[in-house]
């Protein structure tokens, strides 16, 4: 959808947000779980807190504990209501409630999600920047992935390769790949929020490197999250670019699934 | 690229192929590195060998160790020459190699590839099944994923969404995903490869479970390979459906890249 928008009030006040129900599919409480030895939420809410794009982070929770690890990071707390807290809610919903129940007076909205604990204050930095300076509407991070993709057909039918010829296909050094969506931030006008729009007007992407690829979905997924955590990941009381080691991290004998050291 | 190539004689011996260098980039040896307590290779050869869909296993090599291991799992080997065992060599022109060199007699070629350890015997037969009944020249394993695309744009102009609405977007449960080649197995008639062609004729596509999505490419890869391997591999020695125990795996202790238990 294309959004004519272009206010010429690019910047202004921004703040975070950050959804964060108790409720999630496929891993009970993970907001809540500790994921090398912090809880998921933790990761991405320091990151964000410390990267000094916002003047106040919000997590707009329906959940005691969540609640808890908000205020402990230094966030405020919005209670959504039950209504925007089922697993059929879109993420779009819940971000119009929490503008139409808190009004918070500010030009911008910055997201990022606890599922994608790899992000860092640089990413938010680096996508404001070019946010400003190219004068976006909305922006969100993207990875580039080279992947094959195939038609899909009915039982028996004959594929075909979407947009490659699988009999000259190009090596990795020979072709950039394509750009997909990884869910680590998103940043749109407060204003096209309010009319539905997440990722529209004038949109544009920041490109974050493949290996921090990390969305939290399934229990499967809970063990590679950890490791690039532990590799990529922000730890707020060292500042480290990366390499959290075992000094850095508290409670790390509790790992949540009980895998990664299988 | 489409092929008329529809042989009356579909069916036929069919022989398995494994290329294996030495000097594989990202990840020195990787084909010999222990994952799960085995070398990279053990895991696809064994499950191909035991899937009873090939007559002969073979595994193409330039190096001895990796030939050591092979004929271990009782591989034949074929010495490749170092012109088909460079980076720049595409795998075609390594299977074209080893058809011309070893002229052996089969009408099929089953590939697999060990940077995709997860591939269980079942995956073959059940392939090779879909295969036969609906008459493929030629077939290859996918999984489904759900990833948002989007468009590559210059520095500052706006990207659009590729195949989706994002103020719209379909929820996991409304959208069937889309298929993308995971690199387990290739099945290809032989009179195809020989003419250059690995994707062609009637091709069609075995959809694997998307958690089996793994693909060694670099260091980083190798944990969740090694987790998922674990959970969902085939163990020649038990058998099992999955779950390989600790006590099922010989040299566990020793991880390879010494960061899965960080």
């Amino acid at each position: 959808m294309d959004v004519d928008c272009y206010s010429t009030k690019k910047s202004g006040r921004a703040i975070g947000l950050i959804l964060a129900r108790g409720g999630s599919k496929g891993i009970r409480l993970k907001n809540v779980k500790l994921l090398a030895g912090r809880p998921l939420l933790y990761w991405s809410m320091h990151a964000l807190r410390d990267s000094g794009v916002v003047d106040e982070v919000w997590v707009s929770t329906d959940h005691d504990e969540i609640e808890r690890i908000a205020r402990d990071g230094g966030a405020l707390v919005h209670r959504r209501s039950p209504e925007v807290s089922k697993d059929s809610t879109s993420s779009l919903e819940s971000v119009m409630e929490f503008l139409n129940v808190q009004q918070p007076q500010c030009d911008i909205i910055v997201r990022t999600q606890a599922t994608c604990p790899c992000v860092r204050p640089e990413h938010f930095t680096d996508l404001m920047e070019k946010y400003h300076a190219f004068g976006y509407d909305s922006m969100f991070s993207v990875v580039r992935l080279h992947l094959f993709r195939w038609q899909e057909v009915s039982p028996g039918e004959r594929t075909r390769a979407v947009m490659f010829d699988p009999n000259n296909r190009p090596r990795r050094q020979d072709w950039s790949g394509e750009l997909y969506e990884n869910g680590a931030i998103y940043v749109t006008r407060t204003e096209l929020l309010k009319r539905g729009i997440r990722q529209g007007g004038k949109a544009g992407y920041y490109e974050m490197p493949a290996h921090l690829f990390v969305d939290i979905d399934v229990p499967d997924d809970w063990p590679l999250a950890e490791d690039r955590v532990r590799k990529y990941g922000y730890n707020p009381d060292t500042k480290h670019v990366s390499n959290n080691t075992e000094e850095d991290l508290v409670d790390k004998t509790d790992l949540p699934m009980g895998k990664t050291e299988a």
